[in-house]
């Protein structure tokens, strides 16, 4: 590995946890050059919601390399490009009556966010932006702003400005009423908050500690917007492309967000792409004001179309997604039963599932446990105390269950076997699944 | 082409130019729906060196893609990773004894302009930036603060600060000594500068309207970067990859950068990737203090590290870009003396040429004429008045006079025929290729 | 007043609520050109805490220019400094047992508060400084981004960035614990906060609606300072020099701010000076590095030093500005609860007192209706919904009863007579002084 | 001086260089408690321009208060502040024919510039600020990011920025045309400048080393930003009020700035007082959208008054300014000539004087020995290499004539005597003054 450690910037993360080198995988499954097998549940950040090298969308990206389609085209019109916009107005916004356009604004999540805040600032002449505590956004200047880490927002170099946090759905643990403090700093000319172009939010924060915002909560933010003439992003970067079960985080919800961000798992594969979704009445761009090279790959929209086509033309995945999640969230409460004195809770929404440790040591020492034993799953949360999976949404029962046997075994590993009496009040459904 | 006005926003603003359906393309040539042939001079805005679905680069991708190789891991080890920082390592770095770590800042350019700044500023603790007139770094809100186009700049929505532009080389055109401006607020501790932490700038302003620094200038740039103990980033997006012929753009002044971006043509098949190269005293980076999504897009590695054996083990491609680039500057030169009343002028370096106009109008119109005859070239400069074209450096002798031909005619038939006696003078050596 | 309209720009203000032309002033009275008198309940908001024209001043003030004294003199020694350094020694800090530098900022309040944030953040190193909800703190580029009120910050111009406000005391009514949401932002490393240089705060904000944080709060402010390392700011520009009680408005809390800022009052006569006091350790200044040409007014150094040893050498004026602030807080109450449909309430500590009125219009209307009886006061808070009052702290008894008399009826010509049952139940105590 | 040492800020500078304590002062004369006298070419930095305790203002001011006078008044009406606008409108507005609104910003000149940047941005819209290599406007956060000195920059502990430094006139001694580089980035729409707001500027810049811009520079300026639809701002604050001559150190050039900063000797006696004048077109203020405590202090609108009425009434003052000016330049040209070796030279305008030394220290030593000499005068420029003299107007040609003769011996004292031969081409008329 000696190329790896000399050649590349000691800023290189993932590599340090999982000290191997992958070359292979397919679906849920990721291989070492030794030949040793991973059962993936951290896929891509997200990225890979369709698991690894999927077949069917394989298929259609060999077919299309093949015959030499167009594989880079800035913002030229394109059959992929037009068969891109097609398959989503279809399968995505037509079914659910949504009338956004779609701006592809550079090639990943990042891009999305920095073309929506300057379209926000741009049509309400306001710089002000309002985040929420924990948010993760992108580590480009303007998406770093907005963003929580403090050993991220560190790296820019410069004051990050423009920007006021607010606390996130049960910041206080549901002591405190929702936005009550937002909403009144709003309505008081003399709060000192500048007024915002916009709020900018995730439905559940991944990178922030598997954070789920409950849909009141969601709805609420939203009437809080529209009452004070804010703009609503949502950044749906990780959570969207089916993640928590519906295809948009905050159909659940039931809102309508003036802009949306989608990235990762657009694609379907693996390959950079971004879109940013704008009500109509938001499109007040000049041609050319914002651009940028990788804005029209094809091999993406490729697989992308395919993998709306294959997944989103009926409920499947979605219910299938969801009732996975519920599954996770029944091992993880069984868990967490296991060890009261440590304080472990369940969190999330869909696959998007995190479990909670008293100190992010205990929670890597959890994920390095489940490294050895054969699982790729990472920490998140300010202080790295969430264990937290994303398990490809493609993934089978067996293998969801084989993977949280692994995770139950790590924690067992790290914290100890249960006191026996420890597990006599769990529930009977959760039991079925559970551990002994 | 209904989907896409209805469905993308305005901001799109290639395919007004080109108002057709691309579907397929193979080296220099791209086809339309309908059939038509179109000769490539614009390769992706430079994305496309080794031109359309290069064959030796698409047998590599397939064969990776078929055999399930990894597509997406961030910035885990993997296989297809190490064997492009092993070409990366042995066909460029150490021929040209160029001591760099590797950073994977994201997928696009402004990732690894971000990356850049955002390092120097942590590096040095200071957080001025200077940039150059008619610089173009990219479009998320750390690029755009360095970038120079004001209609760019105005779609950020906040101030755009903690940059200061400086002339670039022959701005007042050859009228003042190189730098005097720089270097007196340098030296003036009265001067309201503040020390910057960095320089970032362009060999040759692509966007900026295909302005070529001299190696000059260039040297003496990194002599006041080193005298001032500012970093020196070269941002080799567009200009790099052998565009002006060696791999780096900055290799003929001999000079070495602190920080160089590179993109664009660095995957060589149009597949998003960037890179950016430090000098390891700079690598202070935590890990995961920057960090990103699409930053190990395995197809790219693929491709990068085939074109890295392929074209830069020996000189040839290089040899052949600077041989073809004075080719075309013999071409623009004839061109240009046909009309002496309109001041006509080629610069460039390499096979990033362009032919100024006294006009955005008209070098619109040569465009716009060169596409009815089956040419795809844009503008560039901060009215448009450059008439750009980055052919692939794959590009056959036929294949560049067949083009050239066209931007002849177009000149023609917009400008008019030249007079007889307007041509009387051209040198004997541009005669030759030049048309009648 | 033609000229006045004519000539001077259309920002003025007060001479809109009072549209006479004063000509002359002693003690609480002012008199127009007309003959008029007003007794002066506004006090030059707050800068003449020992009446307009004090004799004991006056005379040391005449005696010191017809002496040919030096006027003006930067940062020079001079006898009038050196008298008001040994007074403000003697005087002041010694009895107090309190160790600060003096820094002469310029000869406002503003001056005073950015000499504080320059110098906090020049010590820490940090940038960002929290303020507090309805702060204000001046009108300077670095004041005015710490202050609350919209209009004032929209006059900017430009983003006002580097502060974020947090609740002050009572912001939610008492319903929430102080500080739990700024106290859980500093402790999340994820929260988006920039850890702040500073803490800037007024014990009472006067133009913020007097509002009057309780000492518990300003204790736990200060502890919460120190636990996280960030230097707590009082600005005593309005609220010290005795306007509270005590010299400095926090002496009661039992706190020691790092930075101290006075102004208004601290000359005593009316004459701008102001003080930024420091913490011996905080002292890292280079010579020069802030300055400016007010910043030795011997005048001021002059009427400063006689004030403070006339009226802090003992703890009269203390006493008697307490005794009389809870003669007005009688007062108020009463008021107050002639109208238990208003929802009047008396705010306000010391001779800093408030009555909020359910909206601006009616507070406006009974400073109007108090001005046609002859006395001056203005509106404060975001809405100018509360009647505030700063009379002299040198006011007799029987000028603030007859003051007080004045603002009764011009509740009563406001809102109308009370019903007589509505004073039923008010205490004993009040009734004596209070309106029947 | 114990207590001064022990008790005030390190940041203190003027009594580092004069360790005296100054006690009283009459016209050019100032006194330490020892008895000694000073002859004084400093004036307060500009701000005693009609000499210390000016006897006809001081008994305006004396008669004012004796008769309890209004001393602060905010922004309220009073007859002092009638008869200053009054003074100011006949005796300078109208015989110059200029239509400006007055605002009072606040007490000193910082405010002025506060006021000017604030009030240029909301009418323009625009954020950004040209300033001058050397300028100096003040130490608060808006006046300091149009100020160049670095180590006052450094001061404000957060980056300075909306504003762009261009180089003053003669910034390159006279090698290039005018404006040449701020000309070309506000035509070129690419240059990265962002447009400005507006245009700060001093006619003569004091603190930057007594620069005096041409007068056809200053023209040249005022049509630019005409041109580019900038707002002109002049800061007159320390040359105007006579110190060039005329009234506004602009009234030579012929233009009619926008905005007009003055305060220093605007109230003629050293208290603390500041005016900026608005083209009635820009008052598009809402009340109280800009204010302060001290915009209305009285003692300085009578001593201001008499002022205008006493010394502008007639061109008795200017003309001996102009004079005097003359008459410092040749002795300083003489002084010059004595050393060729030294490349000292003259500059300046009026009674706002240099002499210009080719090190800091030589500057210094200079002004140290003509202190031992009685003399008071300090050093400005960027390196302090500039000895600066700013003389009482009102200065007698005897008095003058006897602090000339200091400097000459001062520079003797410090360069030692010059050679004979050296004075051998010096011209008559600079010789019956000169120094033999």
């Amino acid at each position: 590995m000696d190329i790896f450690t000399e050649l590349e910037s000691e800023v290189r993360s993932y590599s340090r946890s999982w000290p191997v080198v992958f070359n292979k995988a397919v679906g849920t499954t990721m291989y070492d050059e030794a030949g040793n097998e991973y059962l993936d549940f951290f896929s891509g950040a997200g990225a890979l919601n369709y698991g690894h090298n999927n077949p069917q969308l394989k298929k259609a990206l060999l077919d299309y390399l093949s015959g030499d389609g167009i594989m880079h085209s800035l913002d030229m019109f394109t059959s992929a490009r037009r068969d891109f916009l097609e398959a989503f107005d279809e399968v995505i916004l037509k079914p659910r009556k949504l009338d956004y356009k779609l701006v592809f604004p550079g090639p990943g999540g990042a891009n999305a966010v920095e073309a929506a805040l300057k379209l926000a600032r741009k049509v309400t002449g306001r710089e002000s932006v309002v985040n929420f505590t924990n948010a993760f956004h992108g580590m480009t200047l303007g998406a770093l702003s907005v963003t929580g880490n403090s050993l991220k927002r560190g790296g820019a170099g410069v004051p990050l400005v423009h920007a006021t946090p607010m606390p996130y759905d049960d910041y206080f643990d549901g002591d405190y009423p929702d936005f009550f403090y937002f909403e009144r700093l709003l309505e008081d000319s003399g709060s000192g908050l500048n007024l915002p172009a916009a709020v900018i939010v995730e439905t559940v924060q991944g990178e922030g500690g598997i954070n789920a915002a409950r849909v009141e909560w969601l709805r609420q933010l939203s009437e809080l917007c529209k009452k004070h003439e804010m703009l609503l992003i949502i950044d749906d970067v990780q959570m969207g492309c089916g993640r928590t079960g519906d295809f948009f985080s905050f159909e659940e919800a039931g809102i309508v967000p003036d802009i949306v961000c989608l990235s990762k798992s657009i694609s379907g594969y693996g390959i950079p792409m971004a879109l940013t979704l704008i009500k109509p009445e938001l499109d007040i761009w000049q041609p050319g004001e914002h651009n940028g090279t990788f804005r029209g790959i094809s091999p993406a929209f490729v697989t992308g179309a395919e993998a709306l086509r294959r997944y989103w033309s009926d409920d499947e995945l979605r219910d299938a997604t969801i009732a996975k999640g519920l599954r996770v969230e029944s091992w993880f409460n069984t868990i967490a039963a296991h060890y009261p004195e440590h304080k472990l809770f369940a969190k999330g929404r869909g696959l998007a599932r995190g479990l909670q440790f008293p100190s992010g040591e205990l929670a890597d020492a959890v994920c390095k446990a489940a490294f050895e034993r054969g699982l790729l799953m990472e920490t998140s949360g300010p202080e790295g105390e969430v264990m937290k999976i994303l398990p490809a949404l493609t993934i089978t029962d067996a293998e969801l269950d084989r993977g949280l046997r692994i995770i139950d075994e790590s924690v067992r590993a790290v914290l100890g076997e249960p006191e026996a009496n420890d597990t006599a009040d769990l529930n009977a459904e959760n039991m079925e699944n559970a551990p002994a």
